[in-house]
């Protein structure tokens, strides 16, 4: 198995990326090649560092950067030599099985959606991030891809959703749902309510309608919706459990009597912790491409790098996108036995 | 002050919203009216057991109940005797200041504009909830009831909120943020984008967009949003909120050391439930419309009635809507000053 990672464009530098990449390859002999891409000076400093000389590495140079500042159609244009851009062909060259970056989400989206082009009946890629809950985890699908949705990508998300959670994460029969403001059928914008009529048709385990409500109860395993409210869910929720943790922090220091406290409950916060790790997973997939793309927080280190190159050679193994072109091809084969002119794949 | 409630509706009966009347009354001489509007049977069982006497209650019978359950259009034709109706028909008809109900939010927000019609200058009302943030609260506008919006409804939301932060949290100048994907001008979908261009010529203190991060991060004191995006944010606030005080308390109870260590630090504990208590506030006003009505929880207890009685009693006494008619007409001749079209008041 052949992973290709684009080491710039993190808020750490790649050094972290360097460190993690080390950690994945002593623990995964199935990877037969890992190649890096990015500024080679760079790059090799950041090897001797860390003292990293598996023969499976390959330095791939590349002069420039696109940062999370540039505009993702701009940074194609003028950025001909980015890192990023050499690490997705890598893949769509069929060099590499697949691509791990750090970068800028819509530059990552825009570059593999070019160089890779989508999946027969898939319209536009979508992120999967998955997010652990108390009692589960769940696929937020799409969270941040797709900020215009049509009814029919939320359909393809619902498939591809689903096959993600039963491959890589083991879910048996996934619940999927569609994130709404009401449980009702014809609940929601016009957007919700097309894409509710077109999700009960096909052959997935769809629930319906989902509330916020749902999503932390353990009701619901793949919860679908379009990227602008699968973005915001996904960063509020991110801060606010880092409130919590933090006022929880602050709260436990105030005196001797709560430190000692906190000090004889710390495995329950550790296991508290442990259960909401969003570095759990590492990274997101881009699901719907013809390649396995995988987007890594900016922030990320080293466990982070490790957890993702994980995920991903996961996904490689469980050859999803195979199931995921079958599935979606059945979908599109269900609606257009029932209403023609709903299911006509690529018709946005 | 005269103030309606709308008994029915609620999860637990009208029970408890009598025993939180009785309480607010108790608390708040300035109240010289409270009309109990439902069945009078329920209502005068409830007083009786509550030893609720006090001259300034009045019932008002109303056979019918809107459930949670009804489609509020059909609703507002077929149960023309509802306790909601007849409740908000007090408010219309001068003969109180401001209505509270728990019931069906689709209905509250119908049936009130029907009845008292929205603002000069406002096109549709909107849910303004107060959240609780580690270091401050925010208002998030619209938390439900305009699903589908226009960029001049966002607009509309902008101003509003930044009134009723003002007035009614004493926040002295509230950083007005545009809910979005990205922090950067241009980012988003159309909505927000033309939102953005609206908010940034008004005078109110735009800080331009923020995303998910910022809500808990002290970034913000009013998040504008259309209201399908703000139901899906405040339901998956609350519902992450619960999943991770449920994990919390199962943690600490596992194991002796737990729970003496969990006995030590409760201070700590309770602070941070008083912190992000969502029933601080009991109740979210419907902004923008000619006449205070507010939306307590269906699952509302004798607390968060009272609490939201006296919210309500502070929205009316700060006279917020005749500020709010003022900045409206203030933001919209701007807009006109700029560019005629876009500034049409009513043109949705």
């Amino acid at each position: 198995m052949r992973i290709v990672v684009d080491v710039m464009g993190g808020d750490h530098g790649c050094q972290v990326v360097i460190e993690g990449v080390k950690r994945a390859l002593e623990a995964d002999r199935k990877i037969t090649a890992l190649f890096l891409v990015g500024k080679q000076e760079e790059i090799q400093a950041a090897l001797r560092t860390t003292e990293l000389t598996d023969e499976r590495v390959q330095v791939v140079h590349a002069t420039e950067v696109m940062t999370m500042e540039d505009k993702p159609t701009t940074a194609i244009r003028k950025k001909k030599d980015s890192s990023m851009a050499r690490a997705i062909e890598l893949v769509g060259d069929g060099r590499a099985d697949a691509v791990i970056s750090l970068g800028n989400t819509g530059g990552i989206l825009a570059l593999s959606t070019l160089r890779l082009r989508p999946l027969p009946g898939v319209d536009r890629a979508g992120i999967a991030t998955v997010i652990p809950a108390p009692d589960n985890e769940f696929v937020l699908l799409d969270s941040g891809a797709n900020i215009e949705c049509k009814p029919i990508h939320l359909l393809q998300y619902a498939v591809m959703g689903s096959v993600y959670s039963r491959k890589i994460l083991g879910c048996k029969r996934p619940r999927v749902g569609l994130l709404n403001v009401g449980t009702e059928e014809g609940k929601g914008n016009e957007l919700t309510q097309e894409a509710f009529k077109l999700c009960k048709q096909i052959d997935i385990n769809f629930i319906g309608n989902v509330e916020g409500y749902d999503l932390f109860a353990n009701r619901v395993d793949v919860v679908i919706c379009d990227g602008f409210v699968g973005n915001v869910v996904l960063k509020t929720c991110e801060s606010l459990a880092l409130g919590i943790v933090g006022m929880l922090k602050r709260e436990l220091a105030q005196n001797p009597k709560r430190i000692l406290g906190a000090y004889l409950a710390q495995n329950a916060l550790r296991a508290i912790k442990r259960r909401m790790d969003p570095e759990a997973y590492g990274g997101a997939p881009l699901l719907g491409l013809n390649g396995i793309v995988m987007k890594a927080h900016g922030s990320a280190r080293e466990r982070s790098i490790l957890n993702a190159i994980r995920i991903t050679t996961e996904t490689v193994e469980h050859q999803i996108n195979q199931t995921i072109c079958e599935e979606i091809k059945g979908a599109h084969a269900r609606l257009a036995a029932v209403k023609p002119a709903a299911s006509t794949p690529g018709s946005s």
